[in-house]
């Protein structure tokens, strides 16, 4: 049954882009048909799909150029998007497949439907949220998009948007805490790979919810697994729910 | 609407039954009827509920008096009772309302339904499970019950038995992990009132599962919360979970 | 040998002076001769030490009159003091005995020392330093006074002074960690007591001191073992290093 | 100055060994003179210093076959030796240089120097010391030769042997905790590089000193650090406290 496909990587040069590259070397179903970095020309008519960790503006003119030409299909990492950002990005999957996710980890997409149902249960006025994130000293934003995801899973389990919610770091004379906000925090220190804590605490107890990553090849090895589920998918743009099926068609 | 209650407190001079004592004292909706310890002896009509930190000599005795006199119903939170001593209490709730629970927090009765969640997600085969959890050193016993219930959770979630995968403590020379097994540590340290963590850790990432107990009266508090619920309740055994409403009549 | 002495506390109705009031309370060898707060006169002659968890300008207060005084002693607990405050204190220490400290437990004090330690040992171009502080939502300002002594220890291990070194919290587009930065961050959660965490990492490991509060007295107490320590000394300005006897004279 | 050194690898297909190599591989001042394991001879003369992951048999083999070829001098990192194998091991390094260590990394024995003296400081009959250790599934012994050396420099800072103070893992009806004690316990878990976590409680506050690896090439590293240093000593036993300078001649 010769399932090989064809995958191409963009941002190729970088961090991810190598360990994606890697991944991909040792599978034995896939043939890496391009490498390129911003500024460089590919023949899309090379790949089923692309493994894109690049930045914003390069996955945007990816994603519309992979538009135009009707396919390959994406799988999108690149993080700190703009809205309007993310809109062409959900233009270009009207066309063709996309799976577009700050986080490619198999525990921390666990760890976002963990957070959301604790949230729901767990009363704003008596319990607070926080989220920590720990990444290495080369991490050049903050907070990283997975806090952003947790924050956001935190606020849908209370029925709200993030945007409403979430506060700036403590620093200074801040007040009490307000009930309600989500705080962020976030650490960088050597070589830390990445750690992220939601913590919910009333007065009484604390529920502490993390993820850490052990190995470096984690992300990799899960855009890769996105790319050989969404090679074969209709236009639309997901994420890595679908791809682990714990989201309902 | 005058919904005061009747509460008697069994093993009165413990150490529980002080705290539970203190939250009773603090409540305007709850009359404290008696207050009695192990070979005291206690008009059972005076109480319309009796909240029993004890042994479990004395809770299956306490169980079954009121079993025999039609009431009053119980909490129980003695905890180390023999599978003999369990079934005696499951005979008494044949007759009156019982919740009987290793812990009742709110939030280690969410973090037990996490940890279910999470295990039946995380494949067996890539993910190992430990439990791990500290207390103060005037802790008899070990494992808590607490992480008892929360290995028996996570087994649950594997659709398998605690009595199946539970492993001894690692000490001297072990081998390898058996795949599947969940192991449990403890640690004995001052005053720490209790804090119970659930790692899950594949070979790439780990998602460790936290809770601790910030103020001793949680559990106190959790007790009369149980008390108020179960005294009109009819006869059977239940547990946080139902309290909660987290389980579906 | 009746070594009783009369103790006045200051901020009196705060929940540090109410924790002070009830430890005091429970010592045999000491007498609470005055409760006073912010605006009521005390004669000042009735204290051998007087504790003082207030504010920055109440505390200034009590200093240039108990100076003015030539007694009684001091312990100040009161945090966010600006430099031309701390001068005021330094003024009145020439004329009596005074402890300041931003935190009285013994933990935190010894997490001191052992922080300078590591920072003297660990090169800061290899190993990147941040601290974290997790206190109660009533909290009002960030980072605790007890993070910023951590971070002088740090900055103190590698000969420099903390000011040069702080960096603002990550938020937003921050470019790579620099290196030799010192970075803080903070959470606002429920009751938390107080958790401190130093964190060394390099590129390969990690080391993590901390400390946290088990029991809301503990502060109190150390707040009390200084007043007993210090009402007999000569004017000078001390910290919990000399009350714990961890400074050669 | 051409400092280039001969360095063999004892074990050098076990875990380890291919570490060391890949650590040697990528330095200019070292060639790799030889590769053996269990039941292989190897010309000793080939190499200034032979690095050691084996286990305890065959590092009292070579230890004795180098002490009486005259050289190379040593670094031993097996664990789980016996009293008389520790015995071997010193009668050699009485005609070579030998360092043996648990633990390679710097982190570590900064952390062993701060628990010996924070175990100084926390007095006995108030703080409990409890060491807990999380490694990968596949270690077979426990607890960790790591967490023993911490443990160690517990006890040796309160003046005792870990022989006198340690403590069996705590399971079943254990009785209130031993004032004094040392306890251990240990976690196997996915692919934990390794972590360690010495715990100082008394009642009201708790002190916790921890160090994880983040990159599995720590140890390797550290090893070859040591061999550096040691081929040009004079014969003695030595340790990482003395590779790293933090013991006085």
């Amino acid at each position: 049954m010769s399932d090989i496909f064809h995958a191409g990587i963009s941002g190729a040069r970088g961090r991810m882009g190598r360990a994606v590259s890697q991944v991909l070397d040792a599978r034995e179903d896939v043939v890496v048909a391009a490498r390129f970095d911003r500024g460089e020309t590919v023949d899309l008519k090379l790949c089923d799909v692309i493994i894109d960790f690049s930045t914003p503006e390069a996955s945007v003119a990816l994603a519309k150029a992979c538009a135009e030409a009707g396919g390959p299909a994406l799988v999108i990492g690149s993080t700190g998007l703009a809205p309007e950002q993310e809109a062409e990005i959900e233009a270009a999957a009207e066309k063709i497949a996309i799976v577009m996710s700050g986080n490619f980890s198999l525990g921390v997409n666990i760890l976002i439907g963990l957070v959301e149902h604790a949230a729901l249960r767990l009363d704003a006025r008596d319990w607070d949220i926080e989220v920590l994130e720990t990444h290495h000293r080369r991490k050049v934003d903050a907070p990283s998009g997975t806090a952003l995801m947790l924050g956001e899973a935190a606020a849908n389990g209370r029925g709200r948007e993030l945007a409403e919610l979430q506060s700036a770091p403590y620093d200074g004379i801040t007040g009490p805490r307000e009930p309600g906000k989500i705080g962020f925090a976030s650490l960088r220190a050597g070589g830390v790979i990445g750690e992220h804590t939601v913590m919910f605490a009333s007065e009484d107890e604390m529920l502490t919810l993390s993820h850490s990553a052990i190995d470096r090849s984690l992300f990799a090895k899960g855009a890769v697994a996105a790319a050989a589920w969404v090679r074969n998918r209709r236009p639309g743009l997901y994420d890595m729910q679908d791809v682990l099926g714990f989201r309902q068609a």
